[in-house]
């Protein structure tokens, strides 16, 4: 023990002879501190002048050690039929980078002090794990801004360099759209670029799409008409979550071009000056229905949900549309059928006032967020040595921010996140 | 024109110029008619004595000609820009099977009148289409009344006959559990049964899982300690719907009971006993976590909800719960963390008291609603002669609803469902 240490704890000491019994202070330093009470829930923690709060029950539960948490599994261990709720700090003692905490029943417990900052339940240090880790946050876009918003970044660059990786997920994820340039003319480069990701969502349509005119088809899609403003396989629960257009073929006659509108900013648009419609689009469920027989396999789906889905605060989580694919049966009360209709129609009216018109070159990808954006394409004809192709491929969200959280420790090195 | 057919001419005649001129009603037989009004926006059907009420612009929506709707697609082609919402009926003919409507600009529609019962919008038939076609009703139940509920069915029976794949994935639907007897003792046996659905789903720990003892695992299920009762990967967004556990060697040793408890049973008695609880497990978001490495590649899955998740009607819609993979990140505000705690406990120890609990034979799978029931496994101990072994798969309920639907159709040949 140094001479400063033995100073400390005397002064120590006489804090806990002063203070009444039901308060003790310990003190490491000038301003950082810790304070609990055994009738209260709350730990309160100094931190250069920051007081952060931690309940006791929630820093038990937490305990790092190998006892509660596995090492190499990341995963909490404790054997919930013997957690007591009621566990109280009986002492702890603070250093500039930790805090070890002895409970009550004589276990011990370690933190890391920038490990519970992260954890802290201010709001402050909320937004930025959330900003940083979670999910990185939506910008809306109008069509007229399509060219500033929409980033380019090289294939080879997304194969062969994790920071362009990182770079390209993360602008896909802010603005639902990343285009991809200079794809090898393979009908297989996508699947590295999925690769990269992760794996991609399987549907009943197969694993990569083949989007060709088909005539005798089971999906309009596959058409060489106006294929109007949708959503990819609204009736799939699990609606895929990022679809990738790789163009191999573009035609080259007149019409074939993009139409890409983002749902957010047409929602928050109906929001603000339609309340009305707006209700509608996210009150009245939908049935969104596929049915038919895709290489001998035989589907029948049937998905329920509004056209603009609500998470429980409020935030849009999900657009819904497609013409084609929205069933016969109508689920709402029969008052609200017109009403609905016109919201609807104001819904794609909007969509297409809104949307960006571009067409894509031959090695371009279109990487765009399904369940966010719909997206459409005009009219075209193909001739015997131009017939348009593309492939494409979807990835689900899960994968996706799952690899930009693993490309974000790896270039910040925050060993305290997980 | 038969004689009476000329009677009901002439009849309809005298009734056109005895009403007034904005009623306009066509009979056909005493029974059956149809009436529908220029200033009013809904046609009434009079079906045996039955009121049915369609809208006009649903009427038109769905209108079935091969101009609107692509025959093969089974998909709406309406061109939405061009789409009149006002559209009126100019005439209507109704038969013992179909009814034709002219719209006022010329347009022909004809409906079959038992698909247009199908999708009446009385609350009737629309229970009708829900139970048989869209899901069918999910019944709750207790541990003790578990011998009662579950279903067996032979692997071979699934593999070789659709009436008994159609009962299996009923009982599943139903129950959330059944159990396959007699499987083969090889490892790819379960994709046999993977496929009688569709495909299974992919997760970052692969498509096929392995379960048995590793001690330096990357996740807790790959040990042989008490696996506390739990869903599965509740860290995706897209959580896999079904879990299939394929017993290829059960151990001979104390213990290795699996425990099922119906979290949908826990989630109504909590809503009737304890309903500030429920408030609670319904409300609080959860950060669900998963970080590792699986096979080289490295995931970081976060995916945050309520223990109970409610859809907007207020429904059941998914459980999330699992000790090891519920994050340290606490998302409600300080004041909730104790009570939820607490209710959190609450969950668990009646799922603990509400739980099945059985051993599995070696050549069964078990297959159960990941999203609805818990599971676990008490602590069991290998031996060299005798290493547990369980081959483990996903399917979503986005194919398996799908494929019972298609077997549905297949025995009840109704034409107008589609």
């Amino acid at each position: 023990m140094t001479a400063s240490q033995r100073l400390l704890s005397v002064r120590h000491l006489i804090k806990q002879l002063l203070l009444p019994k039901y308060v003790r202070t310990y003190y490491e330093g000038r301003t950082e501190n810790v304070t609990f009470r055994e009738n209260e829930d709350i730990l309160d923690l100094n931190i250069h002048g920051e007081i952060l709060k931690f309940p006791y029950v929630w820093l038990r539960d937490n305990c790092q050690c190998a006892e509660c948490f596995h090492p190499t599994a990341k995963s909490r261990v404790v054997d919930w039929a013997k957690f007591n709720l009621d566990s109280k700090p009986k002492d702890v003692i603070k250093d500039e980078n930790s805090l070890q905490v002895t409970w009550d029943d004589g276990h011990e417990s370690r933190y890391k002090i920038n490990w519970l900052k992260l954890r802290s339940f201010t709001d402050k240090h909320r937004k930025n794990y959330n900003d940083t880790i979670f999910k990185p946050t939506k910008k809306t876009w109008h069509g007229n801004n399509f060219q500033k918003i929409l980033s380019k970044h090289e294939f080879s660059g997304i194969i062969n360099d994790d920071k362009q990786l990182f770079k390209w997920i993360h602008d896909l994820s802010v603005y639902g759209v990343a285009l991809i340039k200079n794809t090898p003319n393979k009908e297989t480069a996508l699947d590295s670029v999925v690769q990269k990701i992760g794996f991609p969502k399987k549907t009943h349509y197969g694993t990569n799409f083949i989007v060709q005119n088909v005539p005798n088809t089971s999906n309009v899609a596959y058409l060489n008409s106006n294929l109007q403003i949708h959503v990819d396989l609204p009736y799939y629960e699990y609606c895929p979550g990022v679809n990738m257009l790789h163009c191999l073929v573009q035609t080259s006659s007149r019409g074939g071009e993009n139409l890409l509108s983002d749902g957010h900013y047409t929602a928050e648009y109906i929001k603000t000056y339609h309340p009305e419609q707006f209700k509608l689009l996210t009150d009245i469920d939908v049935e969104w229905s596929d049915i038919g027989t895709e290489q001998g396999n035989e589907f029948f789906k049937l998905h329920r949900a509004p056209v603009i889905c609500l998470d429980k605060h409020g935030q849009i989580e999900r657009i819904n549309f497609s013409i084609p694919q929205r069933g016969s049966h109508f689920l709402g009360p029969i008052e609200v059928v017109k009403p609905w209709y016109k919201a609807h129609s104001l819904f794609f009216k909007l969509n297409m006032d809104f949307a960006a018109k571009f067409k894509t070159d031959a090695g371009d990808i279109l990487v765009f967020d399904n369940i966010r954006l719909l997206h459409g394409r005009n009219q075209y004809e193909d001739k015997p040595n131009n017939v348009r192709k593309l492939i494409g491929a979807y990835v689900d969200w899960d994968e996706i921010y799952s690899r930009l959280r693993c490309l974000q420790l790896k270039y910040n090195h925050n060993d305290e996140l997980v």
